[in-house]
């Protein structure tokens, strides 16, 4: 593997060890970088405590504290320019989605996320219900079909009702803000803790 | 197994069902717990999305946010009782980890939670280091001892010291707020996320 510059820098940052000793460690490694990494701290050139990788996505960290502070959201909401992440309208956005999450209580950002497991159980539970309903089998797919489609729309985000007006969705605000920005806006994950969960 | 007014209770918060029909879930399922959760759901008479738990600790949920908005986080600290969590003392300690937290950026609450692996790994980094040093094989033990309790120091809040006062930790600041307000204090969990990360 080619030892180009970028990956010297990339290592230097992750390690803070000198130039000299990054490209050393990355012959010696054949190019690999974690290798490289693991080689750097048992010759005791590199930090034990990792540095931070840097940021690069624009944007802000929001947080919402219901009142009496038994419940609270962190959120990270990206855009692509920090010009963007400093107007009132970005930030706005970014503390509606986390007043939003203290509300609603959503599991996951998006769909992609859920879990396969937790989607057979729903699947097999909503399948056993239509059965106990006596539906005919060969429409019992497309009846567990259509309650998963709820089961989203109660535990995924971006596909909720957005809580200061159920008439969008989430998903709906977040195009909204984007083409009222100008620019692609991400919410990337959150947090949430409500007392002696 | 019994089915006593509590665990119906229970199953009445857990599911949001009436109680003639958690009564029955239980003798159908003996008494399990999650068998009659599952047979509620698939009864249709109990609601898809969890109901959250009661609330049992006390304390509050705190936060803190780095000017400049690229950095947060969400802290839950309990103590026994609400009087206490209104007090400006817990309140100013709650306020105190969540900026201890975004400065010194800890990845665990106690040494417990650090993982195996992660321990392994970073033992056999310093066995490595010491050979490499030239130290000899029946002392190397303890040197991978002594630089493992410095590692604890580096990821765990609880033994970092305090930002604020670098000749104590985190847990003798602890300590000291729990004698001050006459109540046991834990610091239960931790998110932090910087921007981009």
């Amino acid at each position: 593997m080619a030892i180009t510059a970028q990956i010297v820098k990339e290592l230097r940052e992750k390690t803070g060890a000198g130039m000299m000793d990054c490209k050393k460690a990355l012959g010696e490694t054949d190019g690999d970088f974690e290798a490289a990494v693991k080689l750097l701290r048992e010759k005791g050139v590199a930090k034990a405590a990792k540095r931070e990788g840097r940021a690069t996505a624009e944007g802000v960290i929001a947080t919402y504290v219901h009142p009496g502070d038994k419940l609270g959201v962190l959120v990270e909401v990206n855009c692509e320019t920090d010009f963007v992440a400093r107007t009132e309208k970005f930030q706005e956005f970014a503390r509606d989605i986390a007043m939003h999450i203290a509300a609603i209580n959503p599991l996951f950002v998006t769909r992609d996320e859920v879990d396969q497991d937790s989607l057979e159980k729903e699947r097999e539970i909503y399948r056993q219900q239509a059965l106990n309903d006596g539906k005919p089998e060969k429409i019992i797919d497309k009846i567990v079909d259509g309650r998963l489609e709820k089961y989203y729309s109660e535990i995924v985000l971006l596909e909720q009702p957005f809580v200061k007006d159920n008439d969008q969705t989430v998903e709906g605000l977040l195009k909204e803000a984007s083409a009222t920005l100008g620019e692609n806006v991400v919410i990337k994950r959150f947090s949430r803790f409500r007392l002696g969960e």
